[in-house]
């Protein structure tokens, strides 16, 4: 019943190294990595030489190869290993939450057309096995919504920062040292690395591909001090969130930014470098899943979970592509936020439907007042640029009834 | 590639009423409920008369039925209507804990023989997607341990005593009139209901099958106002455990009392009728996962993706035993108990490998010390009947190193 596996590994970082050892150590599982590709043949390495290659053919031409892991960071060059494994009969497991995002379509049509299998467990939520949780538990007809923490980084920054007392800057610099932050902050700290992963968990939860520049994301860059203050009063913490929803029987939104998060909400208690998911649907009520989210070794788990599910040639099915009645996407939705600001000229563009309360201090300022995605999406290019910080307020999400749904339909890939 | 499900069901109840109605809504699954199976013919019901019989055969022998529900409560009749079905070529799905826990060796046998697939997702931990998870994402090599809150019932109780003051009785009474609570409360409170739960999450950690007379397991009847005291001094909360834990590489073990759960704990947060599961693994750390626990919607959302993975044909591949080589049930370990009692004579035969405190107050008297699970386990029906509280007071579990331990190794099925 079980496949024996001949491993083509690309790159040898962190996770890889972790992933040869436990590999080497496992009795459950039958693989083996039979060569290794990367990038500078000389560096010093912990394995023989004749396991290295530099030529990435001679592992994609290799017949005895029959799955190949890629860990690599440049999207483009994964994204050229992972399809044409997949053409040439090869299964395939990847980590590139970047590269998975922008190309699900294609890849979803690869694996139908080959009959090879992608399995990217490690892309999302480190070692928590969502996606299978996803394909496999919940019927589209069922799922509420799924929201959580997918950037471990982030998290460890706003931990240290806000309940630790820590400068911005030295948090991201500890985050940095543990392994837990992208090479560029801006991936983890801009809320993209979390976009990317709300992007695959979109097309897991509801059938639909959305690309990764179609949705809202805003980081947490301008946190400071006085929205701090102001959560700590309200006594919440703030967190880098992602959302999708679904509003009713024919569409469903999504967006990435940070929340004012209640004690009673259990991502509250989601700290440091965790990563923490709410699934919630009709039946089984709100489901919450929490575990490790950045470092080698909860990716390597997630690796390792794949390369195992491949050995018993597991596949993801996508049910609920097949499933999906016409479920659209729409930002025509209102979301009620907290925006603090240094100047008036900064809220400039910023179209509130309806203003709940507003504070101008000596040394602060902030409104508190209902938005439309909608507004929020034209602007995020500029909203980045300015000295203000925005957050969630309440997790509610409601249809805007101004304008009519479906004229505003986001056209989806 | 779906099947199209006709579905046979046992037992109209909460959950199979709850199920009647999603299956109508639902566009997602093909299922359809074709004849159901209940004890009394002559109870008022919603359904027109057509769809009920008490004559089991009616389903059974009926062809164009290809999956049984089994929701009834008595776990004989159960067991012989879920044997009857599999043996027939029949898949079934059932939400039976005591008769599967009891049963599963034979039930393993019977899906090998006839090429029948039994799934029981809502057995344990109400929602949470344990079974599937434990199958499919963890390799048994690198699993450290399972333990968690399976019962909601006395969760619901713990956390209305211990929190909000309310007394044993009526905690219970509030329990059971909201449906948490088991027929008999016994089952609950006496932590049976868990320990079912626990031997079939262990077959699907570590590929054997333990019968649940073989574990030692403990409940919180006796739970008396000085236990609460004691607890809430050292910022603890007091939660009726299972636990199922790895020692090395040759043996494990596995029982169900109550426990001293600090704060730093993520059961410490699982209050209510909500269910909570860690595990613990090499490389993804700890997991943990909390969803509702008790009463017929999750119990309904469970077998509903049981039901919905019966039309992709999916089925348990039992993957722990294929793998398990040779690890063995052991009750020679060492746990650190807090027993408290009224009377001296209450504590004999209770053999303590080493005493750490003793307390003797006006009104109340503890001891803590490390005791070994066999010495537990051989005086379980005595304990039941004496006046005193035990609890777990570290969750560490360590192998008695008094005596060698393949003499003492437990045989299991």
């Amino acid at each position: 019943m079980k496949k024996e596996i001949r491993i083509g590994l690309f790159g040898f970082g962190c996770v890889g190294q972790g992933l040869y050892d436990v590999l080497n150590e496992s009795r459950g599982i039958r693989a083996e990595i039979r060569k290794i590709a990367v990038k500078h043949a000389d560096k010093p390495r912990k394995l023989p030489a004749h396991f290295f290659t530099t030529d990435a053919d001679e592992i994609l031409d290799d017949p005895e190869i029959n799955l190949i892991v890629e860990l690599i960071n440049d999207p483009d060059a994964a994204f050229d290993i992972v399809s044409r494994a997949l053409r040439s009969g090869k299964d395939v497991v990847s980590a590139n939450k970047k590269m998975i995002a922008e190309h699900l379509p294609e890849l979803y049509e690869l694996q139908k057309q080959y009959g090879t299998s992608l399995l990217y467990e490690a892309s999302s939520c480190g070692s928590i096995p969502i996606i299978r949780t996803l394909e496999e538990y919940y019927d589209n007809e069922l799922l509420f919504g799924v929201s959580g923490i997918f950037n471990g980084s982030s998290n460890y920054i706003l931990t240290k920062v806000y309940q630790e007392g820590s400068t911005y800057e030295a948090a991201l610099r500890q985050a940095q040292e543990l392994g837990f932050a992208e090479t560029d902050p801006t991936l983890d700290v801009g809320g993209f690395d979390p976009l990317y992963k709300l992007c695959i968990i979109t097309a897991h939860s509801y059938g639909t591909f959305i690309k990764p520049e179609e949705v809202f994301n805003f980081g947490i860059q301008s946190l400071a001090a006085q929205d701090i203050r102001y959560a700590k009063e309200k006594g919440c913490k703030i967190k880098l969130v992602c959302t999708v929803r679904k509003l009713n029987g024919s569409c469903f939104t999504l967006f990435v930014m940070p929340q004012l998060v209640r004690s009673d909400d259990p991502l509250f208690l989601v700290d440091r470098e965790n990563n923490g998911v709410v699934v919630e649907a009709a039946f089984s009520d709100k489901q919450f899943f929490q575990g490790k989210g950045a470092g080698g070794h909860p990716t390597g788990s997630a690796v390792l979970s794949d390369i195992s599910a491949s050995t018993y040639e597991y596949r993801y099915e996508y049910k609920k592509i097949a499933q999906n009645e016409g479920l659209e996407y729409t930002r025509d939705v209102n979301l009620e936020v907290y925006v603090s600001y240094e100047r008036e000229e900064d809220l400039e563009g910023l179209e509130f439907v309806e203003v709940l309360e507003r504070y101008q201090g000596r040394q602060s300022h902030y409104v508190i007042g209902t938005v439309t995605l909608a507004s929020l999406y034209r602007h995020k290019e500029d909203l980045r640029t300015r000295n203000i910080f925005i957050a969630l307020n309440q997790p509610k999400v409601t249809l805007a009834e101004t304008q009519p749904a479906e004229a505003n339909a986001v056209a989806v890939s």
